[in-house]
C-alpha cells in the first residue's frame, strides 16, 4: 500500500502514511490472504489483491468519517480532523483510484468488475442510510445495511481471492458465502461493541450510532423487549442533548438481554460460515480462518 | 449511462438523470467513439467505453463543484446546489463506481489500469492545485495542471479506444498523442472562455478562475506584458471584493493581446494533434476528428 503513492503530491503521501500507520485490525486483507493461500493463488497477485481490498476499505472510511464528522478512528485523528473537507474528499478519491489500480494489477477482468460492483453496493448503502428517516428500526433494513456496509466487502475478499486461484466455480461460490456470513457477524459485533466497548479501546464515543439516530441490532432487540421505553423514544427523536438520558439508556441496553441476543445472532452467522469453510481444503490456512472467525465474535475491540 | 443506475436508490437515480439531462458537449465520448470507429473497435465495447469515460468525467465534476462551491454548471444547478455536501460526496463516489464497472465491461485489463491511473492523475492534479499558493503563476505549473485536469482524460479516451481496436502499439501511441494535444488545446480554450465568454452561455461567472486565485494562460500572458498591473496584483492577493477593480482587470485582459496569444497557443496544440492524426486510417471518422479539433478552438462555449 505504501509504495503506491511515492510519485505523487507529498501531502498525499503524508496522509496515506498516516492511514497506513493508523493500523486497524487488517481483518479484510487477512481473510483475503488466507483464502487465496488456502486455494493456491499466485502469491504476488494475492498480496496486491489484499492491498487493493484494504485500500478500497480505507477510501470508504475517509469519506465516511468526513460525512459523519468523526474526529477519531481507531483512536487516532481522522483525515478530516486534520485536512479541510475539500482535501479529504480528494484524498478519498485518490485512494479509490489507487485501489482500482491495484485491483487491475491482479490481471482479472472479472475481479475488476466485482470490485467496482462492491464499491457501488457500499456507496449505495450509505446513500440509502443517509436518506432514511432518523431512528427507524426494521430488522430487514438493518441486515440490508450491514450487508452493503461490511459483508459485501468480506464477500469480495473471499470471492476475489478464489478468482485468482485455480479453483472451480463451486469453490468460488462456497467461499464467497463464507465471506458473507463472517462479514455479517463482523458488523453485528462492531455494533455490539459500540454499546459495550471501552471508549478508549474502541477509539470513539460509546453509543455513537444511537447518538446519530442509527438503530443497530442491540437497540432493535432492546426495543422489541421494551416497546415503551421512554429514553429510547426520546433518543430516537433526537433528544440526546440530555446526556443523563442517553447514559441511562446505554446502561439499560447493556444490562438487558439485547446484547446477548445480538451476539448469539452473530455466532449463528459464523456457524453458517464455518459450515461452508468445511468444504475447503484442510490445512493451516483453513484452520487460521476458523480461528479468525472465532476472533470476529470474541474480540473486545 | 442511464441504464446503469436503475436498481439502486431512487434519489441516486434522480441525480444521475439530472446529470445526464444537463447535457454538456460530450466531447470526450465523441472523441472516444470516433477514434474507436476509425480504428475498427467492436461497437458494443466502444459504446460502453465512451459512457465509462463520460461517467468518470462526470464523477470528477460532481466532487469538483462541491469543493469549489459552484452552484451552476452548464447553466443548470450543480448536485451540491441541491444535495447536502455529504450526499454529494457519495453521489460522486457512486458515479466513480459505475464508471469503473463500465470500464471493466470493456473486458481489457490494460484499459482498466489506464483508467485507474488517469483517475489518480486527475485527483492528484486537483490536490496539487489545492495545496498551491494562491495566485502563483508559472507557465510550467499551468501546463502540468491542465494536463492532469483535462488532457489526461482526452489521452485516455483516444488510447483506450485504440486498445479495444485491432491495432498495433504504434497506432495506440500515435492516437494517444493526438488525444493529449487536443486535450491541452481544449483546456486552454476553456480558460480563454472564462474571460471572453458570455456569462449566460458559459453558465458560470466571468473570470471565475481569477476570482478563486487561479492563474490561467490568458492571465499569464497578460502578466508577462503588464508586469506592474496594480489590479492584477490586488486580485492575486485576494482583494477581489472591489468589484470595479475585477471588472476593469477582465476588460484589460480581454482587450490586450493575451487572449490572442493564448488562442494561438491552443491552435499550435491542435496543429500538432492533427499531424499525428494524419497517420491514422483516412475516412469519415478521421475527417470528423479533424472537424472536432477545429471546433475545440473555434467554439464560443
Amino acid at each position: 500500500m505504501r509504495t503506491q503513492v511515492a510519485e505523487h503530491h507529498p501531502d498525499l503521501h503524508a496522509v496515506i502514511e498516516h492511514l497506513v500507520f493508523s493500523g486497524g485490525k487488517r481483518v479484510r486483507p487477512a481473510v483475503t490472504l488466507l483464502t487465496g493461500k488456502m486455494l493456491g493463488a499466485d502469491p504476488d497477485r494475492l498480496v496486491i489483491l489484499a492491498a487493493a481490498i484494504e485500500m478500497l476499505h480505507t477510501a470508504t472510511l475517509v469519506h465516511d468519517d468526513l460525512i459523519d464528522g468523526s474526529m477519531l478512528r481507531r483512536g487516532i485523528p481522522t483525515v478530516n480532523a486534520q485536512w479541510s473537507p475539500a482535501a479529504t474528499v480528494l484524498a478519498g478519491d485518490y485512494i479509490f483510484a489507487r485501489a482500482a489500480e491495484m485491483a487491475a494489477r491482479t490481471n482479472s477482468v472479472a475481479l475488476m468488475q466485482s470490485f467496482a460492483e462492491t464499491l457501488a453496493t457500499i456507496v449505495n448503502g450509505e446513500i440509502t442510510q443517509m436518506f432514511s428517516s432518523r431512528g427507524v428500526a426494521s430488522r430487514e433494513d438493518y441486515y440490508r445495511r450491514i450487508y452493503a456496509k461490511t459483508a459485501s466487502l468480506f464477500m469480495l475478499a473471499t470471492k476475489a481471492a478464489a478468482m485468482i486461484s485455480q479453483c472451480d466455480e463451486q469453490v468460488v461460490e462456497t467461499i464467497r458465502k463464507f465471506g458473507y456470513e463472517i462479514g455479517m457477524a463482523y458488523q453485528i459485533v462492531d455494533d455490539i461493541l459500540d454499546f459495550t466497548g471501552d471508549q478508549e479501546e474502541v477509539g470513539k464515543p460509546v453509543a455513537s450510532d444511537l447518538l446519530s439516530g442509527l438503530v443497530t441490532l442491540p437497540a432493535i432487540y432492546y426495543m422489541e423487549s421494551h416497546p415503551d421505553d421512554q429514553d429510547m423514544e426520546a433518543v430516537l427523536r433526537g433528544e440526546y442533548n440530555n446526556n443523563g438520558r442517553m447514559m441511562r439508556l446505554v446502561k439499560a441496553i447493556r444490562s438487558s438481554g439485547a446484547i446477548k441476543q445480538a451476539l448469539d445472532e452473530a455466532r449463528r452467522y459464523v456457524e453458517r460460515g464455518l459450515e461452508h469453510l468445511e468444504h475447503m481444503p484442510a490445512g493451516v490456512e483453513r484452520q487460521a480462518l476458523v480461528e479468525l472467525s472465532s476472533y470476529i465474535v470474541d474480540r473486545q475491540v
